[in-house]
């Protein structure tokens, strides 16, 4: 059995969902199921006891925690496929390692330390990301239980009976704090190993469809055509441009499917979904709107929207006290549980740990053994603190940054 | 029994193969079998006798036929899935109109006129278009045998025994003349019923392979991004833009395959065919290069390609001579036995007729009744001076225009 340390879990979570080109856990599987053994059987020697509520998420407490103003740390073990070992075991196990470490130091108030590891929080079988706290706060609804995967299963037969008698345990949480390994490439460049999350930034998520005539591709003259590719990939530049001149800003097509698809057809209709995402909602509508006014021709449809939201400000000066020089403010361009729980109202934050390489979703994904452990030792200052009968989780409630 | 007049024949033969959403007529099916009767029989009406050659194509010859020097005209009877009446069907009707009044009329030579019906010109089920010509010149060699349709069945199993016995046999023929409904439209704005073809295009299929890094949509800021389907969406423009700029060419990006594929993943690769078609071999291979140096790092790789031919000066005359105003000069994108038949060095010609809306190889195919009367006066005269005596067919052979 490994013990607490970070790294030794990291490795010990590696073995399992591991394939020839990645890690591949998907959600409900016997894979990821494994994964939690591993983290249940180390908890176990930290005394925190184990049970998955009802959503699925697997809550590690101590016997006596109380119902309510948990602190809770942790992240998920779901992954894409043949993705990395660190996006979510990374958080589960600083998570795992922080609590041991301030059980086996017996402060005052551990009894309200908490592990979570988040139900499907990937998203990618049914189409549901961050699935296990938007279930606890209300942001899926039932409705998402008719959502079929690519065999034609149905979410409400692959993930627990009853997920949504689980609604509302997000009350119980008086903090959460979520480390993750970064996404992108900020840290490297600015020599520090950490980054404290100011928030998660604006997104939306369209879907697009651009209308032709598909006809001969040898007989049918340029200025007669009506190309539904030429349309999508005018689409795609000025995705990328309207991105590119907005700060911060972010736009990807990274679906596009093209009908009837013969090598020797015009294409007739071209279908793709665009991401756009910006610190703020008012530049993430700026782009949305650049890439319309340069596709006239194409129908838009928004399909999720989320404007984001601010991290609570006594969890970021919580982390960042821990860290001194060691970390900066970061913006986040993903959907974390921490930002799900953060717009129910649940004081939260997150720590971001240096990718040196900055890929993410891929077997490369990295993070070097001393940055792991030093992000551990923020951590647990960091929930040192919030749980600290002088601060109390009143008051980090009360600081939220509007 | 329907007469020779095409139109009357063209309505006998659109009673075969007829589905709800179109005509399909599969090569060596009982429905092309019974397009064919109705053919034979009205051929047997004006004495032309008929017999399959090992390849399947039909002979419709007179009794006194030479072993060479046949003057020819003719099309096909099988159809794509769901295709129209028109598309070879025209070129076999006009082609019987046409000799049936020669005969009729007695002249000298006419023991010479024939009308083929090839077999598999679409070549949709094996994927081996025009493969009756093809057989006879040796383009297609016995390896095509074991080509399989989409239920697995074998060419060789499905086709006439010996097929490849019937090589050779385009050297019977001293001319080909082909008439086709138009493919485009390029005559109805011209406001001509009839186009002479001057050659088939040169064309070329290649593929191409975007690389990139697939890397998180949200995380991933467009400075350190390396988007496939950017650089796929380049190509796209490229190819448009490079055939706008090359007169007469056309470039069409048929498919397009966006990996991994997912609505927050940035495009790792994008695969796709790009098919380059112009009147030249030189146009063709100008359009290719303006648009592999407008795209730096993609991999184009040729898959096939085929620089065309020119059609029979004489032939070209002949038809021109015969429609006067009503027929102008056009270059011919899609691939027919007429071309076939010019690439083995037999002189050959093609004549278009009118559609008015353009469309190909769709129920909507269509050409007036009028501009099919039209086609076979103009091919009746055309055939009438290839046979006659005084011109003989050395000197239509002799007069090829490289």
């Amino acid at each position: 059995m490994p013990d607490s340390d970070v790294v030794s879990l990291l490795r010990a979570i590696a073995r399992t969902g591991r394939g020839a080109r990645g890690w591949t856990r998907p959600p409900w599987s016997a894979t990821v199921r494994a994964a939690e053994s591993v983290v249940i059987d180390v908890a176990a020697e930290s005394g925190l006891v184990a049970s998955h509520d009802a959503a699925g998420n697997l809550w590690l407490i101590d016997r006596a925690a109380p119902p309510t103003g948990l602190i809770a740390t942790g992240s998920h073990l779901d992954t894409v496929p043949d993705g990395g070992a660190f996006d979510g075991a990374l958080g589960v196990a600083t998570a795992l390692d922080a609590v041991a470490r301030l059980r086996a130091a017996a402060i005052p108030g551990r009894e309200r330390l908490a592990v979570i590891v988040f139900a499907d929080e990937e998203g990618w079988r049914f189409g549901t990301p961050i699935f296990g706290s938007r279930v606890l706060t209300g942001a899926y609804g039932p409705d998402v239980l008719d959502r079929l995967d690519a065999d034609g299963v149905r979410l409400g037969d692959a993930c627990p009976p009853d997920p949504f008698a689980a609604s509302g345990g997000h009350r119980r949480l008086a903090a959460f704090v979520e480390v993750h390994v970064e996404q992108g490439l900020a840290l490297t460049p600015a020599g520090v190993p950490l980054g404290v999350a100011t928030g998660l930034a604006a997104r939306s998520r369209l879907a697009f469809v651009c209308d032709g005539e598909a006809n001969h591709a040898g007989t049918t003259p340029m200025t007669g055509r009506r190309d539904a590719l030429v349309s999508a990939a005018r689409l795609v530049l000025a995705a990328d441009e309207s991105a590119r001149a907005e700060p911060g800003a972010v736009a990807t097509v990274g679906t596009l499917v093209v009908e009837p698809g013969g090598s020797n057809v015009v294409p007739g209709r071209a279908t793709g979904t665009l991401d756009v995402r910006a610190p703020a909602p008012e530049a993430r509508d700026a782009v949305i709107a650049a890439i319309t006014a340069a596709c006239p021709g194409v129908v838009i449809r928004p399909l999720a929207a989320d404007d984001g939201v601010r991290f609570d400000l006594a969890i970021r000066r919580a982390l960042h006290t821990a860290a001194g020089a060691d970390a900066i403010d970061l913006a986040s361009y993903a959907g974390h549980d921490a930002g799900v729980l953060a717009a129910a109202g649940i004081p939260a934050g997150m720590l971001f740990v240096r990718s040196p390489n900055g890929i993410s979703h891929d077997p490369l994904e990295t993070a070097s053994d001393d940055d792991c452990r030093r992000a551990v030792a923020v951590l647990t200052a960091a929930l040192a603190e919030l749980v600290s009968p002088d601060r109390g989780v009143e008051s980090a409630a009360g600081a939220v940054d509007a």
